[in-house]
């Protein structure tokens, strides 16, 4: 089954859902996938909306769609966790996942501009994205297998003259509305990124990073149980399992995005993001006092 | 103005204020701070319930307080940010703030226990916290000082084992309800940190941490605007801009908290967060897989 959130004109939103092979949209009453999900009961009123001829239905190719959980309580995002991307930045393969957070304000949509003004190494990093679904503290493995509602697609484009300013990653990572999402959430009956998926990123048409979910050091539920450890995750939460080889970063000498250079990122089995980068490499309005 | 969250029973709260030299709370109406400071005309609310005989008060003395903004939507803290802890680390003074991220899961009340089961070095890190009060982005300097509503206390307790575990600090960061915070916030128009303000941090009594926020290297302002670049910022966000010299980390040898300890953060003209330490050091329940 596919979970998505589509724009219905005037700035609002519908969740929707189909099954895999559908031609159209079946709509729900709640304003995007993420509200939808986080009734206990939603795949009662999915399963309702989908058996009820007097539901609203739009067919698929002419619908644009937002991101399809816009507003996470939580995001957490996994570095260094592709083999092959390990390699890359000259690393041993961890012991433990690299964690970082992002706010949901750096999510957009699967077919958004992304502007960013004010970094002049702009890089990409197609990523795989766990969505939860029930609650879930101190879980084993098998439980966070159990919690987990599906899989999505993101791009965690970095900043990366802001990333590596200090130790911390966050301030590379954290700009608004620079992360897309989508274009569906395909529920976890229906895929095994453990039994791999292909993983793709491309620039204008250029394959720049190809690979595949089983290259993972730390799998979805792997992943899902590491972080609740320390803290709940819950319906809509996400989790950004990290990037596999071929950021430009590791490019010899590093590539950068550019303005108007077109940045499409598939998983095989979930779907392709299609975002056009607006970039002005304008200094920022504010640079720190000198902290003599 | 003080502002704060109570508890008036039955798990719910409100949001209330005083006059700083005043001995009893006004309640509103808004069931915390945070959502109070959300309405643009917060201070006619509270110039209303202050004229109002009618509004209801309770004692200073026998209010129990709860985390001031118990659900930001965004909190980023600074690390290395004061010149005596970054010389007890070993560092240099930094041209850029060291950013990361925490979710509002993170926070408990000014005189909550502190729950740690699985982590066995657990160190505290008392600090300023600056409360954000309007929408911002792309800030100067003096937008940033103007968005600025007011300040409160933090304790970053952190659990050095998780955060060393990997080269991104979240995860020793983020453990669920062990980052105190209040006892109340300050308005900005009563207090001046850039001044200086003494800042505190005490273990059963002995004094751990003890300096002054004109140490801060990045103050409120800077730390407003430099965020709000990539991100904006809005009422009730808040930033935690980093602890001075003193942690446990730092000593020789290293000296961590220990269940039944109670910790003591206080900021001269804000107040004082008083939580006892419940640590368990059981390993947790869920170790990841062999990364073979």
């Amino acid at each position: 089954m596919h979970l998505a959130t589509i724009h219905t004109g005037a700035g609002h939103t519908r969740a929707a859902v189909r099954g895999s092979d559908a031609d159209d949209w079946t709509l729900l009453a709640e304003s995007d996938a993420g509200v939808l999900i986080a009734h206990p009961d939603w795949r009662d009123r999915v399963d309702r909306a989908l058996a009820d001829p007097g539901s609203e239905r739009v067919s698929a190719a002419g619908s644009e769609l937002a991101a399809p959980i816009p507003r996470p309580a939580k995001i957490v995002c996994c570095g260094l966790n592709y083999h092959d991307h390990i390699v890359e930045t000259g690393r041993d393969v961890p012991e433990y996942p690299t964690l970082f957070a992002k706010f949901a304000d750096t999510l957009t949509g699967p077919t958004a501009d992304l502007v960013i003004a004010g970094s002049e190494k702009v890089d990409w990093e197609a990523e795989l994205v766990v969505v939860v679904g029930a609650p879930i503290r101190h879980a084993s493995r098998a439980q966070a297998e159990a919690a987990i509602l599906g899989y999505t697609v993101a791009n965690d484009v970095s900043c990366r003259d802001w990333q590596a300013r200090t130790l911390q990653w966050f301030q590379g990572k954290a700009w608004d509305r620079t992360t897309p999402l989508g274009p569906v959430v395909v529920t976890a009956d229906a895929i095994s990124p453990t039994d791999g998926l292909s993983i793709q990123c491309e620039i204008d048409g250029d394959t720049v990073q190809h690979s595949n979910t089983r290259e993972l050091v730390f799998d979805a539920a792997d992943l899902v149980a590491y972080v609740s450890q320390f803290t709940e995750l819950g319906p809509g939460d996400l989790i950004l399992t990290g990037t596999p080889g071929g950021v430009g970063l590791g490019a010899t000498p590093p590539r950068w995005l550019r303005d108007g250079q077109v940045l499409t990122t598939t998983i095989a089995g979930i779907g392709t993001l299609t975002n056009t980068l607006r970039i002005s490499q304008l200094a920022p309005a504010h640079e720190p006092e000198d902290p003599a």
